[in-house]
């Protein structure tokens, strides 16, 4: 029988960052990490492998992060879990006892049951796995027309980089527009419009109904009865946690396959069990309802509050929610969102909006000059800002952090408005138009 | 006799940000401003009219912001005010009466009276002045050998422009380390190599004693009896705040010549004249000590504060102080700084301090990853962060200004360390290492 104090199941992000915080601040604890992957891809960077990067080799989390961090790792699979003994048994046979464990397990691609032809050769979906990912990258190499099914941030992601790649890709999306589970719609709009003069060809508006084939896909039938070809298709329609080992081992998982969790990230009926990442539970910072959000960022924030509580409780979940910070590109445009769109915000908040579309350096005739453009959402009454919407070049990241700063400090509009952003001509807008300012300006001169 | 409801003074950031905004919030008023220049630079943009911007009129702040946004024009300079009868005579005669008077009058180079040969020809400051800077622009031409006396942010933009014009350019600083005003020793060193790398020379830990010459100056004579031959010397040793209208006026001026105010931007002693930007006091948001501030972030923050509060007072200065958020580019690297440096704290806080070297996109191998330096400093009892430096790419300005909120909001190391920053391959370090989250990490484990 192993024995370790604190045992992490999975090696992503979260893990990475739960196993080697919590070492640093119990270094008198063994800590060890057990996956099933050989190596570890930097999960945001998937899509990337397919284009901007030369090799998938270059996209990976580095076993020397654990090492470095007085890690240990084995490479096995948690078949069951025995809450009662406090032991974990794997794959291999071998049983490892811990005094704490950490659920990091991740999630998996959702495959839907209602639709047809899923099994069909050259259908593939983006698992956070490497073998898995090397191998579709090799055969794509043999395919023209690729249809991808589901137009959020994995879908346009990819598409983009298989575009890259002089690839006929269509983006086939049921809502209006392409990433509007979580933008509002002028952005959306606006994002779909670069894919489309970048080459993708989008299908936004009509979902799919069928995929055909015999045996290979051949064709993809969507609801308005067109029908696309397809050497291969992909689908990104949403991932669902990997939470079958722990709904084995009887602890309490929600309908929808979350394990549930307190503001420590202990699951709720077992105080020396954590659950934290795409596996765990989560409220919206705001909307205080279940939101299935998926994001590294969150997740990593989460591994970081379980490794500090994991012998004493010292820091509470002070977020509460998560914010939903979310970023992606599409060409050399960025986007962010954080917190609650417009469409999300009219589920139950009195809403004032304010907008403004300036530059990302100045003066604007800089080289390099971006548009820069900021949507932000505040409760009508009180002037707290709950969402916020970036359209803009390389600070775009950043600058929806910063946004996503503002919300967890529940600062309101007029405060925002008088904060001080600082400037620089390579770098920032103008002092006069930074239009994260000018964006609470108009939203208060709106109220 | 012309009427104005609302006079504001100064044409620069400050001056159009309080007019237009005013404007905005009071329809009803009339806003007439006066400025003498005829063409007006953003102050920002200016070292990079030498390099960088083609023509110095692509660093100009349109007159357009004015037109539409209402607010009337008028190109004089005020000679007096008379705070009696509320009326202001111009250099052309005309006599203006006003309701309220907004002061935007800026700031003028230092050009200290210890310091003999300033009177020589050739030797030249950067004041806000198109006519002028254009016509040093054109001189520079016929010269090689040029030194620079300064080596904060104006000096050493300035020496990086004229480096790329592959003049011959050193920099004299006084202090150990040029941006050391600015910046822990750390990082001046490190903008200091880069500006070296770039071939600028650069002599700091030595002070200027004398600029030698017969009729135009020849060299440039230094505390360490050095002497470096000049075709031009460029003084850039700081700003004064150009106040002596007001003095005359009998408004309340401070020893150091900044108007003084209180937290609606009034003057002290009347409450229908506001002073704002470059020409008002300022007092450390942390330290609660006057700091010659002079930024045009915190001069738009305080314009638009004095704005609101016009006809009412519905804003307070929220922040209570200036945050002293600057941020510059040495060559590809970024350099932002906000609140106080540790250097600074050291004058009475018991401090604790983390850093952490990452970079800026994830993987790293990603093109255009640059490194992605933070250093937090927190006061040690409250754990309350108190000061940021950041050295990094393209996302740095908005990075910094992240931290400058963190600060407004008076968020602990602990808060920060669980606070969501979103992550994207192209925009953002990794989740797992933003150097955000990691120095105050590492903060909280040096308490």
């Amino acid at each position: 029988m192993m024995k370790t104090d604190v045992l992490v199941i999975g090696g992503s992000a979260s893990g990475v960052v739960a196993s080697t915080t919590g070492k640093s601040f119990y270094p008198d604890k063994d800590f060890l990490l057990i996956r099933k992957e050989k190596k570890v891809f930097v999960p945001c960077g998937i899509p990337y492998i397919f284009g901007s990067l030369e090799s998938s080799d270059q996209n990976l989390i580095p076993d020397a992060i654990l090492e470095n961090g007085g890690v240990k790792l084995k490479i096995d699979e948690v078949v069951s879990i025995d809450q009662e003994s406090k032991v974990c048994t794997t794959a291999c046979g071998d049983d490892v006892s811990f005094d704490k464990l950490i659920l990091a397990l991740g999630s998996i691609p959702t495959i839907p049951k209602w639709l047809k032809g899923t099994d069909l050769g050259n259908v593939y979906t983006i698992p956070k796995d490497k073998e898995y990912l090397d191998q579709l990258k090799e055969k794509l190499n043999g395919f023209q027309k690729i249809v991808i099914v589901g137009g959020g941030f994995i879908g346009i992601e990819v598409a983009d980089e298989l575009n890259k790649l002089k690839k006929d890709v269509t983006i086939v999306e049921v809502l209006p527009h392409v990433l509007e589970a979580a933008f509002d719609e002028e952005f959306a709009i606006k994002a779909e419009e670069i894919l489309e003069s970048r080459g993708v060809k989008v299908k936004s508006g009509d979902g799919v109904k069928e995929l055909v084939g015999n045996g290979i896909v051949s064709s993809v039938l969507l609801n308005s009865a067109e029908q696309l070809e397809a050497d291969a298709v992909i689908l990104t329609m949403g991932y669902r946690p990997n939470t079958d080992l722990a709904g084995r081992a009887g602890i309490n998982v929600d309908k929808k396959g979350f394990i549930r969790v307190d503001d420590y990230m202990r699951t709720i009926e077992n105080d020396n069990i954590f659950a934290i990442g795409d596996c765990a539970e989560k409220k919206g910072f705001i909307t205080r309802i279940r939101r299935n959000i998926m994001l590294a960022s969150t997740a990593c924030a989460e591994a970081r509050i379980a490794a500090f509580n994991l012998y004493r409780l010292s820091v509470v979940r002070a977020f509460g929610g998560t914010i939903a910070i979310y970023s992606t590109m599409v060409g050399d445009t960025a986007y962010g969102v954080a917190g609650v769109t417009e469409a999300l915000a009219e589920r139950g908040f009195s809403i004032v909006t304010g907008t403004f579309e300036g530059v990302d350096k100045h003066p604007s005739t800089l080289p390099g000059t971006h548009k820069l453009a900021v949507k932000l959402i505040a409760a009508r009454d009180s002037g707290v800002l709950i969402g916020g919407q970036v359209m803009g070049g390389a600070s775009t990241g950043e600058l929806i952090n910063l946004i996503g700063l503002a919300i967890q400090n529940r600062m309101t509009i007029n405060s925002l408005l008088t904060s001080q952003m600082g400037s620089h001509p390579l770098l920032t807008a103008p002092p006069t138009a930074h239009p994260l300012i000018k964006a609470a300006e108009n939203a208060v001169k709106s109220r």
